[in-house]
């Protein structure tokens, strides 16, 4: 492939789940002269796709993101002339550390090195490589066709081309990347997201409100505030003139009340995963969601990221 | 006033600052007949009020709000004919709790009695008034002339006619009105943001990522997910045909070792009101963001809730 379209990147994807499927469909939409390649072991791959990828890609795109598809059945061919090489595998240590000695013997020398991972730090997945300086993780926002961020998190081998290079794709890409600068635990988006979902388990639990006010209260408040800035940006304005600082005098009070009430609130409730409250909770969503339409879901979504990024 | 225009609703708002201008943009756009009066202590009220109402209210509409305004010196002339009061004063008990028995006084025995407050309890500002029905608290999301949630907080004592009117009135307005089902610190909305909040901070302070890039991941991710889906409702829809129940079983783990991360990073990082983290994060915001641009900031709001609530 590489000798009739030098100009092409070509992208290896490991895994065809639905993230795999989804970071397909993006590369394809979002660099029109991309090639890429799929390696999966399930047995009716080609089929499988034809039949999934037409939801990740619109219509017009389709007959052209299609034929730059090719499939692989063993991974040395997969990798051999790949620019970037995309995991997204089993989440289990074992699979992916086993997997990039052997992606290392066969791929370029220069080919990017990206596991989708959301919790596998990098330091962890090069354990058996020889050169440890070319993986990091690109853990998405699902899916990631829609949504715009990636955490790139290098492990502290990684070396500092490895991450300009993987920053530059992803900018071109239209996406927004950002660099965690410490590997840590479920890195930033997730560690964020679930400290909210705690209190929102905790409150749920403890019969403040219903599952379905809370989400109501989300969507009406936090969530487009924070479409549009972050909770610093937000609260600094929030603070005046005297920016943050401000706000936490102000508003410090409540803040520290806040903090305090939850600890409690987790601790009664007994808010861990698999306790008591889970049961509760999971049937208030069942009752108040049945069954969700992602199509609707993406299509807002869509149109929010658009009313954001547009000026004027 | 309320002779001449028999239909009209007359609200009364105690208070005119930046919550009170908020709320009275709200009123007189969203219902194009009541009429607004504004008791305040400040000696230069009307002129404070003609230099900042109209950046809260469209152009093409500031001359038909203006003049459905009037002021009021005294609280019982302020009170006197009014179907709703509306109390956004200093966030203290005591101001609160010696105003109401004042406004009861005075005021018709059917008006609805609002607390803008954000943390003082009904149960408590109603300690010295005769008739402990009629109070609740509607807690706005600033600013609430923008923001479509409003928290109603009724106490143990608040009637439900009381509540439902009040239901009625704000579902009137085009706003999302939420009762929440007990009296707790900091209501629900802030505590979720808060919870939120305070794992940016500790990860800010332990160095993860920094202040800008952290509300650039919220605003690329969770932010906009979160104006269309609440976390319940994206986390049901994350674990397909399963639903929540589906999600904990196969995210459950990540989930929990997060929120074990979560109190152990609060612990390391001290992450308490006024501790020695916060001067570092104040300062990264202020170096960040500089001064903020509140009008773009609420110019976008309006198109993402546009987004979201538009069909098709």
């Amino acid at each position: 492939m590489a000798s009739e379209t030098p100009e092409s990147t070509e992208i290896t994807l490991i895994g065809a789940g639905t993230i795999g499927l989804s970071f397909a469909a993006l590369h394809l939409t979002s660099d029109p002269t991309c090639l890429v390649t799929i390696h999966d072991k399930r047995p009716d791959l080609q089929s499988y796709i034809s039949t999934h990828l037409p939801s990740y890609i619109p219509e017009a795109a389709l007959e052209s993101c299609t034929k730059r598809i090719s499939y692989a059945d063993s991974l040395q061919h997969a990798v051999k002339s790949a620019d970037i090489i995309q995991e997204q595998g089993p989440e289990n240590a074992e699979f992916k550390t086993s997997l990039w000695p052997e992606i290392e013997k066969h791929a370029p020398q220069n080919a990017l090195l990206w596991s989708s991972t959301s919790g596998i730090p990098a330091s962890v997945q090069v354990e058996g490589m020889r050169d440890k300086t070319r993986l990091l993780v690109v853990h998405p926002y699902n899916p990631p066709h829609i949504m715009p961020l990636l955490e790139l998190v290098p492990s502290p081998s990684t070396s500092q081309d490895v991450v300009a290079r993987t920053l530059n794709c992803w900018r071109a890409r239209g996406r927004t990347p950002v660099v965690i600068k410490k590997e840590c635990t479920g890195f930033v988006a997730n560690r964020l997201a679930f400290a909210l979902f705690r209190e929102a388990c905790s409150l749920a639990a403890q019969g403040v409100a219903s599952v379905e006010d809370i989400d109501e209260i989300v969507t009406s408040s936090m969530g487009p505030r924070w479409a549009v800035a972050g909770p610093f940006k937000a609260y600094y304005a929030g603070g005046g003139e005297g920016g943050l600082r401000s706000f936490m005098e102000k508003i410090g009070g409540t803040v520290g009340e806040c903090w305090d009430a939850s600890d409690e609130g987790v601790r009664k409730g007994g808010i861990r995963v698999g306790a008591e409250w889970q049961e509760g909770v999971c049937e208030q969503a069942e009752d108040a969601y049945g069954v969700v339409d992602t199509g609707d879901r993406d299509a807002k979504t869509r149109r929010v990221l658009e009313a954001v990024s547009s000026r004027g």
